[in-house]
């Protein structure tokens, strides 16, 4: 029997494999290589390039004018060559613990990293990562410790009239343990989607990890598409993989917030849920953030626990939703009854820090209870995973 | 209470996303664009460019020489400066339905597609790809019916003594029906992981239109990962994100095959399954194949139906397990039991041909009953796609 097959087949499946890596333009050095002391090389083959440059928000920000104002934006270095048309730069100083973006630009185009496959899409551009470890950013890693389950899946919403695209974490031991547990509805920004908390976010590895540190309560998180016009995140959708559409009519106009309660009703029966308001945060970045304040205020008795993170505040003056209308009201109602935590958090640059400074002087004249956590920097994914660390570790306890 | 903001938030969040456009390099262009009569454009902007291609299974195969042997290679073609430093390659002939991958090569170095954010991971590397839609491509797009949950979940193996990650789609309405249903284990090639079938393969989006079009019954679908030497994926393990490790001690060498059973129990512990063997599937495509084949006749009461894609067929001579022992007499218990399907496909410039044809003549000596499916081409994804939607309406009827 042995006689079948000439050629061994484990040779021949490694030849294959250097093919496809000789062919596709496997890595020829390492990129980015984190040394001991956490200074960083970025490395580039390319013997024909003019110039090499890395820009990624491990460099120092620079401003840059648009027509809506100034804004913070990542820096830019460039990299020099060496021998056999490798382009190199090493980060002056060790960087610290954080997970960082960037992107090579060859001659002014913009390219990937060929040496490092691991990418993250935030909207609609896509950037290599790598982490540095310490410290909280331990937090953003896969650790040697129990896991939850990343479930992909759809729910109904007879108020929007269609089938929706939702990410569903539930902790280590959720499918055996035959408990009920709380949840936590996790919300994104205006352009991101049901992948947005789970990629650029970490949510499964911070979860798992302060669970496992016993930091944080099991509990379910709910990741929802806050674009109500949409079904899923681009590629997800029967519109095939077309470049994912930035014209997006229904997002901070009320039709998200009116359509909430589908999302609750489908978790509360599709998982082993404590269905309860003691039970229940709600919490988001950003447009998650303006979602999370106008949906918690607009059913008082559904969420216990609300975060905004770097938050939008008010509507558009413009906007006409019955979600927005009788706001001191509301507002007056949510707090009558006592949240266990009303969490504020924002970065002292962030555009919308004026904005929270007003909603919390207005919250003091009040006297209406809330947390708050300021940060340094602005409207960043770093601070938006800063925060989720802080929150959820307060919830359900 | 509206004076509390002074600026229009919504204007505002936009103002971000494109200032982060601008920075991170937004596309200029579109590309690839599918035309009506299924040509398609590639277009990358760069003035500074001397010479731009694009390299990707859409174009013809070239012979490509190497240690092992001769190989087919994807083609490559030039694209053209226009105005405005935009360069562009238009297919001489309409592209026949299929899911294609491509990348570009600007001046020597293999290039992302920067206008498109659509990106697949297969083995250690990413390439771009895009869809013809037609004929049984349309199995491949996400189409407006029932969608499935994919999940990605973790076991323990105690033949192993490790964590291991799985993924698991379960098709629509599995999480109300309260019905058990049967399991389909698919396996992936070297190199490959738990991700391979899910991204490349297309497997939720085959089941779930095959499932809508009534040609496939509803079933659980469990992708592995074949390497048992690795807990994960790349960037999923706490290794973190660190270059995939293409050195795998334990891919054939009758480990994974041995600790088998563990994943059936914790899918039969942790889903509704329908838990026998005339409910019970295993396919798998190149390495998965010979998994598959060693797997069925080790347990012969486990799997009724059997599915080898491009399958290795023999391990290495000097390979020592007892898995491997006593072939024939395995086989022969296997085939006495008459599995309701053993099925053998592959393309018929496979190197592993020969190895196949060899091994159904031995089947058809013994007179052992098996279904054969022969395609062109070789050792690609595009056939084991095929296989896939080829399969999986046999099973469970």
């Amino acid at each position: 029997m042995k006689k079948l097959l000439f050629l061994s087949a484990l040779l021949l499946m490694s030849a294959v494999t250097f093919a496809q890596q000789a062919l596709w333009g496997g890595a020829p050095v390492v990129s980015p290589e984190i040394h001991d002391d956490n200074t960083v090389t970025f490395r580039l083959k390319d013997p024909k390039a003019v110039k090499v440059q890395v820009t990624g928000d491990f460099l120092p920000t620079q401003k840059m004018k648009t027509p809506f104002g100034e804004f913070d934006a990542p820096g830019v270095a460039d990299l020099k060559e060496g021998k056999d048309g490798v382009w190199e730069f090493t980060t002056p100083e060790p960087l610290a613990p954080e997970l960082y973006s960037y992107s090579f630009i060859v001659d002014g185009l913009k390219t990937m990293d060929p040496s490092n496959v691991y990418m993250i899409r935030d909207v609609a551009t896509v950037t290599n990562v790598f982490i540095i470890g310490g410290g909280r950013a331990d937090l953003y890693k896969v650790n040697d410790v129990p896991h939850g389950t990343v479930a992909r899946m759809w729910y109904n919403s007879p108020t929007l009239g269609m089938e929706r695209r939702i990410t569903v974490y539930t902790p280590a031991g959720y499918e055996t343990s035959g408990k009920r547990y709380p949840v936590f509805y996790l919300l994104h920004g205006m352009g991101g989607d049901e992948e947005a908390w789970i990629a650029l976010g970490r949510t499964s590895q911070i979860l798992d990890n302060l669970i496992a540190q016993g930091k944080a309560e099991p509990m379910i998180v709910v990741m929802t598409n806050g674009n109500a016009s949409q079904e899923a995140a681009p590629g997800e959708t029967h519109f095939g993989l077309t470049p994912p559409n930035m014209n997006l009519p229904q997002t901070m106009e009320g039709t998200f917030e009116t359509a909430f309660p589908d999302v609750v009703k489908f978790i509360d029966k599709t998982f082993r849920t404590k269905a309860n308001k003691k039970n229940r945060a709600i919490a988001g970045l950003s447009m998650g953030g303006y979602h999370s304040l106008h949906i918690s205020k607009q059913y008082p008795d559904m969420f216990n626990y609300v975060g905004l993170f770097s938050a939008a505040i008010m509507p558009d003056a413009k906007v006409k939703s019955p979600i927005y209308e009788d706001f001191d009201k509301k507002l007056a109602t949510q707090f009558a009854k006592k949240p266990a935590l009303y969490w504020i958090g924002i970065g002292k640059t962030d555009f919308l820090y004026k904005a929270n400074e007003d909603f919390r002087k207005m919250l003091d004249e009040k006297g209406y209870k809330y947390t708050y956590y300021e940060t340094g920097e602005g409207h960043i994914w770093k601070n938006w995973r800063i925060y989720l660390t802080e929150f959820a570790p307060l919830l359900f306890k």
